[in-house]
Formats: C-alpha cells, structure tokens, sequence
C-alpha cells in the first residue's frame, strides 16, 4: 500500500474538517482530530451551513445522537457538499437498532451520495436487510459477514464501504483491502469507531482516492491503538490513544500498517 | 449485604443502558457504563424512542441540561419503559435550583414512577419542600438532612431514592441503608454523581431489586472513588476512575462495601 | 499587577459560573471550574434562564455550537443578567468563519453589551472588519493585528476585548496589558481558548473591575498551561491542565504573570 505521506500532508495543509456529529464524542473527536493535525470544526446550525461546508476539505456526518432537526442540517450539508465537491464521509452510528436510524442514514446515504461509509458490521448489514438488529451501538456481528453488504452498497452507491471490526474492511466496488491493525480496548472507550472515520475525513480532505483515504484513516487509527496499548485500562488508554494521534508519522504508517487486499 | 455478584453479571450480559442525559457528561458516563461492562448508548429522537426502549435492559433520564424538547422524549420514554417492565432510573440534577427544573423533576416522578431516584440532598429535598434551594446543581445541605424527604418520596411513588454525600442514604419504603464509601475529590469531578445513577442503571438492568441495585450502584461508584483516589488531582483522578471501574470486581465490592442499615 | 488573591477568593466562595457554551467543550470547561475551585452550571432552557441567571455570579456565552433556539436562550440570558448586574463575558466563538456566526456574535454584543468579550485575532477583527475570514474556529491573524480592532470595541461598547494568542492583548478603553504566558500545545487541545473565556468568568464572579478579571483569567490560563507542560503530548497535557488548575495559587500567579503594560 502507497500512503502518499497523508500524515505529513494533514499536518503541512491543516484541512478543515467539518463535523456534524453526535453529542457523545464531540469532544473527544475535536482532540483527536487536532493531535492528528488537522483543523476540526462542529458546526449544525442550518443558517450556517452553507458557509461552513464552502470552507471545508471534508464533511463528516455522524447520525450517534440525530434527531429530526440535525437530520435537516446533515442533509442540507451533504447537499451543499455535493455541489462544492467537498467529499462526504458518513457514520451510520446505531443504523439497525431503530427504524428511525436506519431509514434516516438510507436517506443520507441516497441523497447524499458520500464518498466513504464507515460502520460497524451490523450498522452495514442493516442497510441493506432488514432483519439485521444492532445492540444500540454495538455490532452484533463480525466484520467478515458484512463482505456482501459492503459490496452491494459500494455498487449501488459508487462510494468505499467501510466495515470495521477486529479485521477492517474497505470495499470500493470489487477492490476489497482487510486491515488487521487495532487492539481489543479500543472498543472499551466511547466514541474510537467514530473517531476513525473523523480520520478518515481528515485524510480524505488530504487525498481524493476514496479507497486510499478510508485505508489510511483505518490503519492510522488501529496503529494508534497499538501505539497506546501499553496500558490495559480504558481512561488511561484513551489519553494515550489522543497523545499517540500526535506521535504517529508516515514512516511508523508505512511500517505498521498490516493490509492485504483479498 | 449480598451483591449477587452484579459485576459479573453485568460483565457476562453487557445489558444495554438507554441514557437521556445531559450534555456535560454524555461522554464520561459512555465511557464509566462501558468500564464497567455495560453497554451504553444516548439516544434522545422523540421517533426513535419507543424502539430504543425496547431493546434497552434500563432507561437512565437526567435533566442536566434539560429542555422542553428533551422533556418530551423523556416522557415518551418513561412511558414507553413503564409498558415494557422496563427499570427507570431518574437524576433529577438542579432540582431545586430553577422552577423549570423542579418542576419538570416532579412532573417526570409522578408521570414515570422512576424505580429509583439519585440526587444530592438538596435536589431530593427540593421535591418536596418548595424553600430549598439548590446552588446550580451543588447540593446546599447534608444527605442526612435529606433523609425525611427520601422516606416520604419512597412510600408516596412506591421508589428507591438515593440521596448521595458524604454519607449516602439508599430508602425504600421503611428501609434505609448507609454507605460511607467514596472520597471528597470526587465532588471535583464533572458528573460523578450523573456516573453514580448510570451505575445504578447498570445495576438495576442486571437485578430487578431496586434497593440492591441502588446499595450496589453507590458502593461500586465510592469504591471506585477509593480505588481511583492515589492521586490528588481531579484531571488525573477523572482518569482513575474509569480505570478502576473496569478492575473492580464483586470480590471486592464484597470486601470495600461500607453498608450499614439504619 | 495586583491580582487581589484573585484565586483564593475563587476557592472560598465558590461563585456559580452560568454557562450556556458549546457542546463540544461542556465537560472540559465544567472540570475547569471546578478545578479552579468555582461551581460550574451548564444550562440553557429558554424556561429557566431568568431564575438560573439570578443565581449566578457571571453568564458566559459561547457560540462555538450555536444555532436559533440557543441564541435565543442566550439573549435572553444576556438581558437578565443585564438587568441583575451579573457580569456577561462572551466568547465569539468561529466569527469570522460563518456570517450567521458573525451576525449573532454582533448582536450579542449590541444587545447584550458585555463586561468582557475574548477572542482570538480573528474573531475579534470579524467584528469589525467584514473582510476577515476565520478558518473554523481556529485564527488566521496573530493577535497583535486585531489590537485596532479590540481598541474599537472596547470603546464602542465600554467593554474589555481580550485577543488571545501567542501574546494576549486585554484592552479596556485606551488601557492595554499584554500577557507573554502560556505554552504552543494549548492550541493542540480542544477548548483551551474556551477554557479561558470560562476562568474569566470565575475571575468576573469576583472582581467588578473587568480588566483585572481579564488579565487575571488569562494569566491563569497561561500559567496553568505552562505548568502542565512537562508532557509534550495533548492528551496527558489536557489531564495535566486539569490537574494543574487545582494547584495554582495566587502566589504562583504573582511570581509567574508576565504581564507588560503597552
């Protein structure tokens, strides 16, 4: 895999990545985004979205605490996004464990076109079966039993699926890469599924190859993880997982990264 | 008193704690529900309610920073779990401090019939007597001086009520508990006492005995204040704590509990 | 400068700080004040602004995630704190960035008139100076650029501008303190501009003179931060900032407080 020096580049260019997400990791997403070295920005308010998406290198939409009158303001973006070319990067947080999820994160997905869709396996599955049933927003599943969903959403939608997982896949129409960087507390701290793909939008402000940017964003996270691993609790490793976000450069991502195209 | 190995038991069966919470602590409660070993998720859409509920093992609602569309949601919620046997677990944060705020606490006890209540002394004081005055959302009086007003609110709603300090006090119907764990530095943490009732909402998910889940939830959270207290400083100590609680277990629980019945 | 034992005033009574703030930095600012050793309230209900605003002993706005229903709760906050002589600080949060931003940031202070108001260059000069973009909520100006700008505000509107940057500027009519502390990692964390605005709060709570809570607030900031940092990581250093606003004290802030009168 060819990283094209994406971390040198988020840190030389700064981009601007423009957040509409959840209320949970708002904030941990901000810092983990700062210590990667991009500019994050949160911003939800309708009258101001068509400016804020002008300036952005990326848009991410994360529906983990939605209601009806963000919806309004994530579909407005995505909209605003679509004509300015500012690529999409979609989190269907807890698609599957309510209609309303599901049916609203379709909604953004077909009307809003994104670029890349990061989920957990269940959230992807439920996308496209309806019996699918996710825990909240805990994957019922693992990552292998998302393949074919992944395949028919990249399909159908022209966009990199991306299901992460103890194995992550990246799925950009028969282009299939598995990652198996990460650690298992990464999924004892709120909010690191979300902050991968807040990476993602980082290095898809940086690199317009979708598949290429959702790779790196998932190997920069699950390499960041390892990095800050040497604890084994959840609070400490959380500090050390925004300390190592900081510490990471393109050298150890070339070294690390463990991707094998299937 | 006997735990009934709750840990454990929320460990082996991750129960799924539906929050409508506040603001300030959506993140560090996600985080304190997940070291435990709880599955949290924070979910407030008005349409996403009754499906969320429904796939939820309790419902924990704090009026932290309430508003009237948040009330809304919590209603539809308490009532939606009142339906399905779901345990409710009610914050009432500020009582005491604003009319909006008592009222709304007063209006959600009598319309949901919590299972339990959590406040300091003056948010529980304030549900029933309309001179105490609650300084933001810090307790003005001693938990003690709070123990008529649990007994009165536990034989009027047939509830648990919870009044955390120094000493808290666990009241239900004609049975009172005392726990003296739990260090003064925890009162220089944001949402602590928010922490304390999403433990409770783990506890309650596991062990339908509102009184026992309510002794547990206070011992594992002064416990973990004690565990987590070899630092003297509140940014370190923050830290601590979700560490701890994802190493406590019922052995020592068992072992650190300080109960004692009035 | 004559910090007046500013801190330790701050431990002994404790002001309520009323925040209605952005999402992203509630909790980080809340262990801020807390830390600090005031009591922070985050509340932002239209129906209890009256009654929490006359509890309070500062109102600091922010509009780092502003939109329609929260600008109204936070006019008429500004409005009832107005009328009760609670000081008003304001943080402008992205002005500059967005003309919503910039057109609720002028109203607030038209409307609101404002003790102090605290920005970095950007912001500030966006309110003066319709050419001025802002990147986000990050600067594109350093702060001795927006000195012309601050000096207009503070004598249009009577009130204190603080410019925040590598230099703060605080100005308060033709009276100009430049504050030399603080370390570069602060603008590596989340809500450390924020964070400041904050502890101006807890200084405004109590002093009446609004440059010497100014300059007090910043030269806080700016030593805590340089106290917290022996790390050169941003997530030890955000734990470490918390930690550090526990230890300052005023003798600390009169020995380490670079402050030159321009």
């Amino acid at each position: 895999m060819e990283f094209t020096n994406i971390i040198s580049e988020i840190r030389a260019k700064k981009p601007l990545v423009h957040n509409i997400t959840n209320m949970v990791v708002m904030n941990f997403n901000a810092n983990v985004l700062l210590s990667l070295g991009a500019s994050p920005v949160m911003a939800h308010a309708i009258e101001e979205i068509p400016d804020m998406v002008s300036l952005a290198s990326s848009l991410v939409i994360n529906i983990g605490t939605l209601d009806s009158r963000w919806i309004s303001s994530m579909l407005l973006a995505i909209e605003e996004a679509s004509k300015k070319n500012v690529p999409i990067i979609f989190d269907p947080v807890g698609s599957g464990a309510t209609k309303f999820r599901t049916e609203m994160a379709k909604k953004i997905i077909a009307e809003g076109r994104p670029s890349i869709i990061r989920g957990n396996a269940s959230e992807i599955m439920s996308l496209v079966d309806k019996s699918i049933s996710t825990k909240g927003v805990d994957s019922s599943h693992s990552s292998s039993s998302a393949k074919d969903a992944a395949l028919k959403i990249s399909k159908d939608y022209s966009c990199t699926v991306v299901v992460s997982g103890e194995k992550d896949l990246v799925v950009t129409g028969d282009k299939i890469s598995e990652i198996s960087n990460g650690v298992p507390i990464m999924t004892k701290v709120t909010g690191v599924g979300c902050a991968s793909t807040a990476i993602i939008g980082a290095c898809a402000a940086i690199n317009k190859d979708s598949h290429l940017a959702a790779v790196s964003g998932m190997c920069i996270t699950g390499i960041t993880g390892e990095n800050a691993s040497y604890t084994k609790t959840p609070g400490t490793f959380a500090v050390n997982f925004i300390d190592q976000l900081s510490l990471i450069d393109d050298e150890m991502l070339l070294k690390q990264a463990k991707v094998k195209d299937l």
